[in-house]
């Protein structure tokens, strides 16, 4: 069977949903059903998994379901990201987490050093560690050899919407990665996502695309269909492409 | 339910498929099977659909399961086509047809002025004429003047692969139609087919792009997950790209 | 030397400019000037070119330096262009002409069957027809059989400034013709032109990406710049792309 | 005027080339001529500028004339380009100079650990640093801090001839930095830089474009005139994008 393999588990999705941004955890609910997904991340810093007489995510999202992804959005430093996560260790026992820090509130780019400085302190500390980067081949190479479990390089900013902008980089990361490569962050719509798959990417993380649909539970849907879809053409192996009809008439160059 | 409509009959798919270029009837009857398609379209000068003393579709590929639609492959005139759709409707009674009449062997285009021709000819004579066209949309407002069910303008050239070349003309023949449009042709890998589908098209027609994939079954699998991508992520309307995270830093004039 | 050769007359510069659109006369002469071009397109039913009792065009641009080509923007059916041209050449005698016979007021494409109506009648009338199409092939090789002298297909809708939108297209009608084939309509920016010419395009036409550009006499000559860029690019010969530096590791089948 | 400006010098031109993967010097010095280039820069390691018994570059390009840029190609570790930089300042008295680490042979992507190790020890030992980076934003806000005079992501991969992938990137480093920015590698043709210069990039330096094109020398003028209109086309201001002519017909949602 073809299955999604990340430090050991073994999930039947490869879509990856985040929790934020949508108008209440019922929407949420509703949308992660929609979507398939078997692993959810939360942004420990905003969503509340601990205060039980606030309103809690899991009551909504089942955690004994859904494998729950804790991730360091928002914070901006290693020394952060880190802390952050030992907290989510104390309070829910998760070791399988989602790294990521960010280097400026404008473009909600990874800041490479202090992610590579998390990394490594974290891995020392017992995590498994799924880490969001930029598409970067050898930073991606970097995580890897630090012992990262998954690569997640970014399609395009996060937020963004723009679907994959360098697909070159992200093969490079594909070819020369032998732990999963996921994209997270800038996929738009069901065709981004079915996309990044055909490159031969182990799985898509995505939030906004979903939450921020009109409609989120069918885009939810929607996305279900387009990692499937990315997925199987990529093993089915898609046709050559041609200029003509008539082979013989090749269209030179045009590429 | 969401179901698209041709000529009064409804399907659940939106995915069309051709039965030619297979290696045997019997992977062209897979491949159609996991492609969930309802319609099957077939060239009536290369399939046998007449002559029991030969293999035929038929045996294969169940009419009273699937909806026929023979198409005018290999015609390269208005009369040809028209007396090759003639011969088809009285062997097995069909009247919902795809009408294509070819413009040269290099290419594969269509002749928009000899389908013009035969379109009104068919018309008159009783048929549902489904049509194959070239994307400019003067001429697929023509054709649907002339009372054509289903305006089928091509993504590519025929077997080519290279997925939608002009999403301007396809969006622009989509706004103007009030029949459907189904892109036919050029479709080479499942998120070309969801592209179409997210532009707003009604259904997707493709051959090649399954039956010379490596693995066609699970191609024509992938073709129905991308379709469905297209039409779920189309309706619950995508995000809107954006250039940053903060939004008060547009990234003006990139688009 | 490399040169521009159309009906007989030749020419320096590829690129052909439009004289509509700018804010008076003054800038229309300061603009052409700048982009070096030597052939002036002019749309005999807006500007005036016959009645020296009003701001005449030929009193800033020297039709003895320039050749002037009148067009029939603005005409909607054959019989209108036909006689706007045969007012022109009583007018000012002037037999080379580019046709062209819009389809309808919101898109402004070319109606390829009042267009070839048109073309039909000008060359058995003697004109010397340039004639703005679509970018279907086998239309552009129908009128290239009449005798048109030049074919101008679009590159997008006229004033988008999306830049050309289907390179197989405009290749393939390339590849076919023995006249000049000249982008008309669409281009917006300077790569764009320089796009156009590297796929082998003799020329390219245009007006709004200059006049409605926030400094129409600079963009010109980038419009100069951009032309002549992509000529030599193309008569040297692009390197081939490669995926990798290292050319044993192709990254095989992403382009 | 408009000039290029780095590190205090000013230059007409906005192009810079390579010197090296042409047949001999005698081309190496056509090219560079049809260029219209003033900055040249050169592979310490690999082009002779300093063993007066061996042919020299300097004898067919004349340092006088054109400013010369030592880069440390074929350097994986800061040390050795460090110590190549010395070398040449103390062969030649260079003091601007380009940077750049690369981080494996595959790839020849630039190793931005390495990157920036060295170009901290670069400026604090006096040399004015041009740096090859990646397109990641926050890498190039980085060097800027350190000082380098001016910040050169690439386009795609060394040689590769693909054209700009991530104009998204680009053109956000573009707005970030108060030195210069050049796109550096991965050019192919010249609407590829064009288009890097229409993003708003002060310049763009290639070398395999020009000296693997069938006719380098040609290649060389072509993207003299590339650069220049693209150059021109930004300063200019491009007409908006629009769908229809009409514009009270917005093809929303589709760019």
């Amino acid at each position: 069977d073809d299955m999604l393999e990340v430090a050991g588990l073994r999930f039947r999705s490869r879509l990856l949903v985040g929790t934020g941004k949508y108008r209440d955890f019922e929407e949420t609910r509703r949308a992660i059903e929609a979507s398939g997904a078997e692993i959810v991340t939360v942004a420990v810093r905003r969503v509340n998994i601990t205060d039980p007489k606030q309103p809690m995510l899991v009551d909504h999202v089942d955690p004994k379901k859904y494998t729950y992804l804790p991730n360091t959005a928002f914070c901006y430093t290693a020394d952060e990201a880190v802390r952050t996560l030992r907290l989510a260790r104390e309070a829910g026992g998760w070791e399988l987490v989602k790294l990521e820090v960010l280097g400026d509130h404008k473009t909600l780019y990874p800041d490479m050093l202090e992610t590579l400085r998390a990394a490594e302190e974290l891995i020392r500390d017992g995590f498994k560690v799924m880490v969001y980067c930029s598409d970067d081949p050898l930073m991606a190479k970097r995580l890897e050899d630090l012992g990262c479990v998954a690569i997640m390089p970014l399609a395009a900013p996060i937020g963004s919407g723009l679907g994959l902008q360098n697909p070159v980089n992200i093969r490079i990361i594909i070819e020369q990665s032998s732990v999963p490569v996921l994209v997270d962050a800038g996929v738009g719509t069901a065709s981004d996502a079915a996309l990044a798959m055909e490159l031969g990417c182990d799985g898509v993380l995505m939030n906004t695309a979903i939450a921020h649909a009109k409609d989120p539970v069918m885009m939810a849907h929607a996305m279900r269909h387009g990692v499937e879809a990315g997925r199987l053409a990529y093993l089915a192996g898609r046709m050559p492409k041609k200029f003509y009809a008539d082979p013989s008439s090749p269209l030179a160059g045009l590429i």
